[in-house]
């Protein structure tokens, strides 16, 4: 079994957590060695395995309590193992499978599992399996319907990659279609069928003018968005097409409830067909409470809205403040080129370790 | 073998025909019936078997000579089989596969065969396989290379369903794609790409607000169409769509050459990346000239424009007036139901008649 060194700089136990190979469904080799790790290394957490997730935490009767929750699986191998490193010094950048999403994450929990044994808020790590693939198997699911209590807290950090920036609160996603119906007929008597490809131009049109909301809340700037994924239509080279779909993605700020993002939708898209296909809510930061607030003071204020959706989301709807934190450049994830900086490794512990051991 | 009689009435030859089975590939059956037929029934014809196309022409060394063509193929069969009829009089109809597209236009080709030996134009007949096909696969094509001179005349009457009406010259057609590039993103980051899709709305505005061109020539009228046929775009549910596909298909009135037709899209699209997928030419009617003028006449000068692309485009790209003229509705061919009322077929008869015997 790999053996891992909690107490090592966390850039170097970055390295050796992306040098143990660990995409998805086949993480229980970095299971067992976190485990391990974690069981000697940290003898004052109590420590659980389920299936492939190995959780953690401390029992010191605080206050309040902070869940760090990072996934051990990776995107397949790409000929991006082992890990390497290039460049010194603030341009010390460490190269390889999972050291964006998110090993450096991971390392960084790891290391104040093991370096902060009195923390000032109990803390729950929570390391979990398959967030790479389809939602079903995700083990943050797992985790939250066999064991829903290890999830609980009054702040989650969730270690997916933010350029070392805390990210709060989520936007909400909606996708949508609308079908657009016309009548068949022999494209040399067009003038007998009614093209249903036609009919897309004024959709499209109110898409390609559309001004997405820029709003504030809590200080944060959340961009809203709304956009074609898909257009279809069409039945034969000789044919007038008699229908045609448009599939479009809201993202809509967390000011605004699923409700109020689809009667949104149908007041832009008045007069077609929409069907709602799948929804996701956003999440509102609330960074006023406590530990929330003390994060943002030990991240120097600095805060920004998160856009996209992540496993945030499965924290907030448990109605608890949950952020994203992480070293590494988010569009780097899922690349062959994945690298992440090591001075961000280094600034994401100093921010945790500040909110933990004060 | 099925056994025809050539000179019995033209709807019992018709319904005759549509009893034997032949769908595309499958037409030995038919064809060796009309081989054998013509052989003993028509024996003042030369007769040629090519294939599972059946040849027939007189050589009396006329000033004019008329080709009457017909496939003998048939699209698969669909619970309409055998023949049968309903009604009587002026509407008695004939039902079956078959009827309308084409076994009423050959019925009357091969009665003529047999009931008039002495033409005052010396006349080809050309029973051909594989029309319902790709065109690789066309018999009139396998003709025209390996047997050209079978196809020379002076008119070219293809028995295509016309509802009995002279239908002359031949509207072009051309395929032409749109490609529509933009940048890949995330959704909950549009802002950094650039919606290809969103880009399809000009185009489809100018699609939809397209006049097509309504053209008189030689009396008769054409009416252009532009159509969008496909369109295809979209990557994944949360990315932003860097490629649109937009399939049009132009037809084009035969005063217009492929050459203009090309330009003039390129004129509509114009700021757009367009290519030519594909592009048949249209053919002028050309009923000027003897012998095409006579069957005008013969029709009690009713014609119409031809609107769609049939092989009647392949005798007008030889250099000869070529016109469309069989009984049936072509918009029940293909169709489950297909019948043919037996006057069409007694009318296409009487016109030919005329133009063959005077």
């Amino acid at each position: 079994m790999a053996s891992l060194d909690l107490r090592s700089d966390p850039v170097d136990l970055t390295a050796a957590l992306v040098d143990v190979p660990s995409s998805s469904g086949e993480e229980a080799a970095l299971a067992d060695a976190v485990e391990a790790a974690l069981r000697v290394q940290a003898p004052h957490l109590e420590v659980v395995r389920h299936g492939d997730a190995v959780l953690a935490r401390t029992d010191l009767g605080r206050a309040e309590r902070v869940v760090l929750a990072g996934h051990l699986d990776t995107v397949p191998v790409n000929h991006n193992l082992p890990s390497h490193r290039t460049g010194s010094g603030e341009d010390e950048v460490l190269h390889g499978l999972g050291s964006v999403d998110m090993k450096g994450g991971d390392a960084v929990f790891l290391h104040l599992a093991a370096t902060v044994p009195e923390p000032r808020h109990d803390v729950t790590f929570v390391f979990y399996d398959c967030e790479e693939v389809e939602a079903a198997r995700n083990g943050l699911g797992r985790i939250e319907r066999e064991l829903p209590e290890w999830l609980r807290g009054d702040l989650a950090v969730v270690g997916e990659p933010s350029n070392a920036v805390v990210e709060a609160g989520c936007q909400g996603t909606m996708r949508v279609e609308l079908r657009l119906a016309g009548t068949r007929a022999h494209t040399a008597r067009a003038w007998m069928g009614d093209n249903a490809v036609h009919a897309l131009a004024e959709p499209l049109r109110r898409l390609a003018e559309y001004e997405a909301r820029v709003v504030e809340i809590d200080g944060l700037t959340y961009r809203e968005g709304l956009q074609a994924v898909r257009v279809e239509g069409g039945v034969a080279g000789n044919v007038v097409p008699d229908e045609a779909v448009l599939a479009v993605n809201h993202r809509f700020a967390p000011d605004v409830t699923a409700e109020r993002a689809e009667a949104h939708l149908r007041e832009v898209f008045d007069g077609y067909d929409l069907t709602v296909v799948d929804c996701s809510p956003g999440a509102l930061p609330g960074l006023a409470a406590p530990p929330a607030a003390e994060l943002v003071r030990a991240a120097g204020g600095q805060v920004a809205a998160k856009l996209g959706w992540t496993d945030v989301a499965r924290f907030a709807a448990l109605g608890m403040p949950a952020v994203n934190l992480g070293p590494g450049d988010p569009t780097l994830a899922h690349t062959r080129q994945e690298n992440v900086p090591a001075w961000q490794v280094r600034r994401v512990t100093q921010v945790l370790r500040q909110l933990l051991a004060g």
